[in-house]
């Protein structure tokens, strides 16, 4: 992957053939882990209730398992020990799962990732109670770490994962955005959850409370990073590669920060404006996208989610050196050069 | 109330003017502490995000919270400290909202016991994301207690409830339904709440193992008592008292107890099995309350759910003698003879 034509710091970075599979390395055996805690749990219902076991064979197989990476890599940064850790990753990727499966079942999405949602294959209703099911499962997981700090932050966590959710719904279509409003929104929905993901291993490997809080720092300036990159992938990316057609979050009427300068920048008339008044929708989304893309606006935002990564990866400097703290130093430069 | 012509042992014990006011009489400090706890979780969203609060206002206000009351009474049959059951009591009925609002939208409910549901008046998909808000609210909740054992229940149930409904949604409209799997399905939605109530109330106040036993045994037969008696409800219940059409759990494809006895008498052909297969629907379902309403299926029923709240009152005996030990008892009288 070739970064980008403009040169900002991190995209910049001369870091050879990144890629999720060599930055997942030094924790390769705690995933492949993770992985078999999954399988056990969907062939648990094998016999007994099939079609619960298809639905969890489709949903827990094949994602990026970004969050117990994050949570080993983080534990691995302290001491190490990683043996109470396994069960909080596996949380704290059911609950992620989970958020999306409702998620797609809220948004009636047929595809993520090119893949067919549950809701597509087996119905709104059946998506709900799969999540509700998977997060209980997820709580479990959290609480059999037996660790009771961890298991109230995973509660929390889920708290402000649906307010920021709930937010979302309730600016949808709305012209009265701004970057306090958008940051709030991304720290609940995305950043919270990494920054559980990092805080969780970090309390696990028995951290003092100093290396907690920079675990906990480092996961959550990452979370913003990713979802602002995220959020400039859905207007930069291909259709192949976002597996849903461009500019999707607009269409769906969520503003994200592209979006939100490009009204900034033209305050009086602009084609997101107008979109979200239900004016000539078809015709000003291709507007948004192209103004957006041409503008100088994605560079803007690359510059925002780099001032997040690059916090994050500063914090790391008040951890002792490590294989683990140098792969999420790199963990924090792949997401934000990565392409989906 | 009179007790219906029939004279089951239960419904023709004589306790005058059962009514939730005076068995709930014995904690209704403790049942006001839940509200107000419920009143904070509501009020604390007033300035940032009104429509959060006015949501948790409709939901939260008014129920019978008959979970807390339960987790309550148990832990005061145990030896009357109740500090730390008010988080847990709180998050029992939490949870049970939660669920309430997912199924009205997962069945695109317009009314529940006469109040318009969250979907209803918000949308399904805010009611999505309010459940699971409600979900964390009561995680933490839980978590609060500063007990694992009654952490890990907590979660453990919310993934049997979840697999109940998923039961329920798969059996839906089949006509392949018996006892054993009726049974699986109510224990699943409803009776783990109720066993989840009285078991943590045990749990929280330093029971022995065997009081909570007691407790435990308890609460999952006075569900599936419950839950029998709601089907049968849903039969010979008026429009007005069930708050929606006779025989809703038949319109919508749920087989409950009633209408399994009615096939399985008469497994050639039978109006469920006719309404099933959608075969003249509207008749076979008038069909189907008349059959069921005048061939003695409603007291074999009674007789069914007699037999789950007996076995709750038995095992009572386990315990000392007590005020809220008898509220118990009468509670699962009450919860057979009910109207509503």
């Amino acid at each position: 992957m070739k970064p980008p034509a403009w040169g900002l710091p991190l995209l910049k970075t001369q870091v050879v053939e990144l890629d999720l599979k060599t930055l997942y390395a030094p924790v390769k055996n705690d995933l492949a882990d993770v992985e078999a805690n999954f399988k056990s749990l969907a062939d648990f219902w094998k016999r007994d209730f099939p079609d619960l076991h298809d639905m969890l064979r489709h949903i827990l197989m094949g994602g990026k398992i970004l969050r117990p990476a994050l949570t080993f890599m983080s534990g691995r940064c302290i001491d190490g020990k990683t043996g109470r850790i396994l069960d909080m990753a596996t949380a704290n990727e059911l609950m992620h799962i989970a958020t999306l499966v409702h998620d797609d079942a809220i948004d009636r999405a047929d595809t993520r990732r090119g893949r067919v949602t549950v809701n597509k294959l087996w119905g709104t209703e059946k998506a709900i109670l799969l999540g509700d099911f998977l997060f209980a499962r997820a709580g479990e997981f959290a609480a059999s770490t037996d660790n009771l700090r961890v298991t109230k932050l995973f509660s929390q966590t889920l708290g402000i994962i649906a307010i920021g959710e709930l937010r979302q719904a309730r600016d949808l279509y709305s012209p009265a955005q701004n970057m306090e409003g958008y940051l709030q929104r991304i720290a609940g929905k995305t950043a919270a959850l990494l920054k559980m993901s990092a805080e969780s291993g970090a309390i696990l490997a028995g951290g003092t409370e100093d290396q907690v809080q920079i675990l906990t720092g480092y996961g959550y300036n990452l979370g913003l990073a990713f979802q602002i990159v995220d959020d400039i992938l859905d207007f930069i990316g291909t259709e192949k590669e976002l597996g849903k057609p461009v500019g999707s979050d607009l269409r769906q009427g969520t503003v994200t920060l592209p979006a939100l300068i490009l009204m900034e920048r033209q305050p009086k008339s602009n084609p997101v404006a107008q979109f979200l008044a239900g004016k000539d929708r078809e015709k000003n989304i291709g507007l948004a996208i192209e103004q957006i893309k041409s503008g100088g606006i994605i560079e803007e935002c690359y510059l925002e989610a780099e001032k997040y990564s690059e916090k994050a990866i500063e914090l790391l400097a008040g951890l002792p050196e490590s294989t683990c703290r140098e792969a999420l130093k790199a963990l924090a430069v792949y997401l934000v050069r990565r392409r989906n």
